[in-house]
């Protein structure tokens, strides 16, 4: 996942969120940033504790088509065109940076409030009983809190069988898709990341927040969202004169670009105390988002958890471009967990403190950015939200891939490309369409090296979530490494007209290196080898004139003397170019995906409120079959295990239920675990040649087959390989059994 | 991975492991503990890095029935056997521990010579050639050092995207042969874990060694292994007089239960330097091998990455037990990586500082140990080498699973299943099983708690390398957690007959409670719920004595008043007893068991020194199949693609290789990366009924088979469901092709 992509606000750190919950009254809404609220809330969240059952609207693509919603809309719409052309305005006159943040700030304020009567309008019919899925997932063990018995910790979540089920076939459905499908290198690397690493990628200096403490109970707060919090609820009073109102405001502009003095001045001018306790603040504090730690006895190297997989990719460059034969483009992945410090995670799934990621870096030439099977996925149509709607106040909209490349909204094919492929894996995995839309960076929010950068949101009680970052992220990481490490990390190409070029290199005496650096020559000999033209004529000149020369590598500086290298100058003919390649990402957060499928999987039987289940598409559902025998009858017992074994052969995960309790009660709690087909045996299976029925569980409709097509007939629905309507017209309907115990 | 199960011998960690290299002569070797090097060692190793090929001897199964060997053997086994009667008989007398130990010590070395004899007598047949294998694994990037262009870090390294495509087909048939096989219950938890977790498995207090360091450059070295490094030089040392050595060898064998202040007296009474510099060495240090972290911006909660994955299932047994209906026996099963901050990390794979595990725990009933599957392996023949044999100087001796249950040589049924399945499982991924046994632990690197325990040991040029523990850990972990928590980590059972029963119990009040200690109450409550019998007799005499009772949670104490609760005593028939299950875990060490599989696997084709080739069974090769076209021919391109989009549909994993150069060179490239089947176009290809012919990687043999039916045979062949033979039998053997290019 991309650093700085945000200038503050990172990917799956700082998206603002909004949700929706009902209490009682449909009608009563309230409407949040999350990040705020997480970053100022105190209790540590217990996940589904609560029980008291609060019911959450979802909001599907409104039907524009009615003239009442529009009407609503529309002075809305209006309004934020009206903002949205006045920040163009100011931008392209020229206008001081802080009028422009400040007309950014009430054009955002402006389609919150059109984004938040869109949601009030969405029909009861969507409601949503977001506790009870929450219980369920708590009570089948998908997922809860780790370490409960020792009081647990927030932001950290176990998965049960069901749960670790559905994610490692969400993995491998992913690996196919992509690893396999479009043969990309996958790689696995560590996790305990050496600092110099994470400097050059800026997570060291960057990858902060500003926070404050307080001073008796300790606890901590996000500085820049407590001095918003604070001048918000000024501006809020009645009682506040216009005048403070109008400084706070500025200031709330300001608090992006500010540094830790500002906001300590803030802090003090407006006296802010805990809005908790009320107690006193410490002073400002840097507080890095990484987790720390030492590699090796010494506490000399000091590391980090990963915070995010991209890097191992990055540092692997020269390895994968040698695998591919020096041929580009090729993409890399990774599949792996990733860890950030959050001062204090909320939000169950969408924000934690170690996390699952599946990250593709495409390597291309920046010169070509064309995808050779753009062709073929060309007139998928995907639900676009534009920067330029984002300003103008206008929806999400439909529109062809092909379309969007062409017309320039999508910088170029291989981004387009992997937004189509995106999308049809998350439907693939069971996100429904009708709530899934990619929203574009606008201008403001996007990092300056990023040509073009498109989340995957879907749609959840917490609002939009960004599930699939994609960005073309130009030459950023690779540049940055280069210059860290010395190794350029380049591709070559062919030049189309050979050209004859100056060339210098120093020429290094191994013996002397070795002898004054030993374990080092060998850093010192590639760092002189990557020296840039004009580096070696200020050697050469320094070596000349002083006898020496200053060689830096990372933070170290090496003097290099006459004896150790000389400068070797001519003339040739070069075929090739070097260039530093291109990257588009495509970064999937992993637990987040699984969420949203959760949620927009979850039903309920008609008729039967008791009843709830989930819709999980059979690729990813946690176990693919389950074996029902009517009773405890003993002559049931071999058919059991035979179906077992045979299930085994072909590798479908199944359940056996041969507990007490009703078919009905057994198929309940088997639909609450997903599982989409189910086998039944009955008396009816005792009579030669031995059948069972197979129940699907979205229909809950049953056919009747015998037992030796089962496994295969199971293993391939499983795979979506075939589907259930194509069971449906070759076997008999089940309606009941014939037989019954003797 | 179980703590404890040696006393200060970590598995995974400590198990001393040989290696036999040769230089040059083929007699000339050296056998030395791995452990004690890698902790003396200084310069950081570069794995693979030299170019100078060592060949290394691996000792297969000796040939016992050739007079010549076993005679040379013999008094080296009657050697062992006289030491291991003697610690026998000191054992039955009950002898002081200072002379169990010192005879333990004396029969160590003597195994260790009577080991190394029989390396010595491997045929040279068996030379194997590690660092041309080392070479080949790093040039084709199956695994190499984590960052690199850093400069590195010992024990970390990243898979390319063969070594990722490897190991991810390992898990997934781990997977599928025990977790689906066996339906076990898969988790995935937290990797982060607070230190009251780890506390109560003592690793805090345990997991750790002692280490000094040079005072002038920081080096660190593990004090006990420091200390028998000198102490075993003067015991070699000529001009040293037998009292002085009498002193070194007491203290060699006193030093495993050696306190710090001990070593410390006895750094300084034989002034030990560092045996690099010669430079002065700190006090002794304790290092605690976890890597420790602060998890949330506070500071205040310290946490570890995990050193073993098992903690994880321990800690959500209540859960797991609630998923699987209250029943035992079940097993859990997780694949997660893990960490250890190893003081110097050696031996490439073995010894790393994070690693993948894959663990099962298999919870029963302790006195019903017997598992409803040994049957059905309880012929399976194991390569066993028992404690016993192990005092007796004897060899491993191969026996059938059931009859070593029978004989009480393996504690229990459950356990004897697990050692066959290991077994099985391992041959089938690739490992030699001429190069696997089990090692039993004896009695003294036995853990207190564990009945019985087995090493899956894998031959390598490390030596016997341990892959797989299979322990019965007893109650344990379970108990601890308990003590830990108040959480009764127990299960239920019908009791024969009912039995009637005192009863006390505390009932809370829990308004008050609630009131006192808000959202603590629950903890206290639970912590009230759970005293036992005597602890509630202390609870009540104190309420009525001094009005209040001390209530201790982990490391806390609260104060519970006369208002907060109240003692209920009845009597009761109870149907059902409740117990702490037994625990049984096979625990697998993923990146030792690629490792073995490389070494296992390496060939070099007869004739050709410079062809080599890895022999990965299909099941876990990186990439099952090459599709090769004759030459750049246009004409083959839609074969080629047709080729692909068939074996991608039937998810086969392959790779085109397009590029320039013969056929028999890129078969060679695809030979080394272990690819199994091969895939040729050429001129018959274009001819109607197009065709294409399948080469099997390790016969080099070909086959001509139509192209429609190629991608379910390849599929079929790369799942292992049907096998080379049978394509052998049913296709024409493909000798030349008939057309030629026009």
């Amino acid at each position: 996942m991309s650093l700085l992509l945000q200038k503050c606000n990172w990917r799956f750190g700082l998206s603002s969120l909004r949700v929706v919950t009902k209490q009682q009254t449909p009608l009563a809404k309230h409407t949040r940033f999350c990040r705020l609220k997480s970053q100022l809330a105190v209790v540590p969240a217990r996940w589904g504790t609560k029980k008291t059952f609060r019911k959450v609207k979802l909001q599907v693509a409104l039907d524009m088509t009615d003239p009442n919603i529009e009407s609503e809309l529309a002075p809305l719409r209006a309004s934020v065109k009206e903002q949205g052309d006045l920040v163009r305005k100011l931008k392209a006159d020229g206008a001081p940076e802080f009028d422009v943040k400040k007309a950014v700030v009430e054009l955002k304020l402006r389609k919150k409030l059109l984004e938040d009567k869109e949601l009030s309008l969405v029909p009861d019919s969507q409601v949503f009983d977001k506790s009870r899925m929450e219980d369920l997932l708590k009570r089948r063990f998908f997922f809860d809190q780790s370490f409960a018995i020792y009081g647990g910790i927030t932001g950290q979540y176990d998965f049960g069988p069901m749960g670790c089920a559905f994610k490692t076939n969400l993995l491998n459905a992913w690996r196919s898709f992509f690893v396999l499908e479009e043969q990309m290198l996958e790689v696995d690397c560590s996790i305990l990341t050496p600092e110099p690493v994470l400097k050059a990628s800026g997570h060291v200096e960057r990858f902060a927040d500003l926070m404050v403490k307080d001073i008796k109970n300790g606890e901590c707060f996000r500085l820049d969202h407590l001095i918003k919090g604070h001048l918000e609820k000024l501006c809020a009073d009645k009682k506040v004169n216009q005048e403070v109102k109008k400084q706070c405001e500025d200031i709330i502009i300001k608090l992006d670009g500010m540094g830790k003095a500002e906001m300590d001045a803030i802090l003090k001018k407006y006296d802010i105390k805990s809005p908790i306790t009320g107690n006193d603040l410490t002073e400002p504090i840097e507080f890095n988002l990484m987790f720390g730690t030492q590699i090796g006895p010494t506490g000399l190297i000091k590391g980090f958890l990963r915070p995010e997989t991209a890097q191992g990719i990055f540092v692997n460059f020269k390895r994968l471009l040698e695998f591919n034969q020096e041929k580009l483009p090729f993409a890399a992945a990774q599949i792996g967990n990733s860890f950030r410090n959050e001062i204090s995670p909320r939000s169950g799934l969408i924000r934690v403190r170690e996390f699952t990621m599946a990250e593709i870096e495409h390597f291309c030439d920046p010169s070509d950015k064309s995808h050779p099977k753009f062709e073929s996925l060309k007139d998928t149509t995907l639900f676009l939200y534009s920067a330029c709607n984002q300003m103008d106040g206008k929806s999400a909209e439909y529109m062809q891939i092909g379309k969007a490349v062409e017309s320039g909204l999508v910088a170029n094919e291989t981004l387009g490309y992997f937004m189509a492929r995106i999308q049809k894996f998350l439907v693939k995995v069971g996100v429904d369409p009708k709530k899934l839309r990619f929203r574009q960076h606008m201008g403001n929010e996007m990092a300056h090296y990023a040509c073009d950068c498109w989340d995957a949101e879907c749609l959840t009680s917490y609002g939009w979530v960004e599930c699939v970052g994609c960005a073309d992220r130009s030459a950023y990481d690779l540049t940055q490494h280069t210059k860290a490490t010395g190794v350029k990390l380049v591709a070559e190409k062919k030049l189309s007209h050979p050209k004859t070029v100056n060339v210098c290199k120093t020429v290094p005496n191994r013996a002397s290196i070795g002898k004054t650096f030993r374990k080092e020559a060998k850093l010192i000999i590639d760092a002189l080898a990557a020296l840039e033209e004009n580096e070696i004529d200020t050697l050469e000149k320094n070596l000349n004139e002083i006898g020496e020369y200053e060689l830096k590598i990372s933070n170290d500086t090496y003097k290099i003397t006459k004896d150790m290298v000389t400068v070797d100058r001519s003339q040739k003919t070069v075929h090739v170019e070097f260039f530093v390649p291109s990257v588009v990402e495509p970064s999937f957060g992993i637990g987040r995906i699984m969420y949203a499928v959760f949620e927009h999987n979850f039903k309920t039987r008609d008729g039967d409120e008791q009843r709830r289940y989930f819709t999980l598409p059979p690729i990813v559902a946690p176990l693919k079959c389950s074996i029902l025998p009517l009773s405890g009858n003993a002559e049931f017992i071999p058919f059991i295990k035979q179906l077992s074994q045979g299930l085994t052969r072909v590798d479908v995960s199944h359940k056996v239920d041969d507990s007490s309790g009703s078919i009905g009660r057994r198929y309940s709690r088997t639909d609450e675990i997903a599982i989409p087909f189910g086998i039944t045996i009955d008396f009816d299976t005792l009579k030669v040649p031995h059948s069972v029925t197979l129940r699907e569980r979205d229909s809950m409709n049953q056919v009747r087959i015998n037992m030796e097509e089962l496994p295969n007939i199971v293993r391939d629905l499983s795979l979506g390989k075939i589907l259930w309507s194509d069971v449906q017209s070759k076997y008999p309907k089940f309606e009941q059994q014939e037989s019954t115990e003797a």
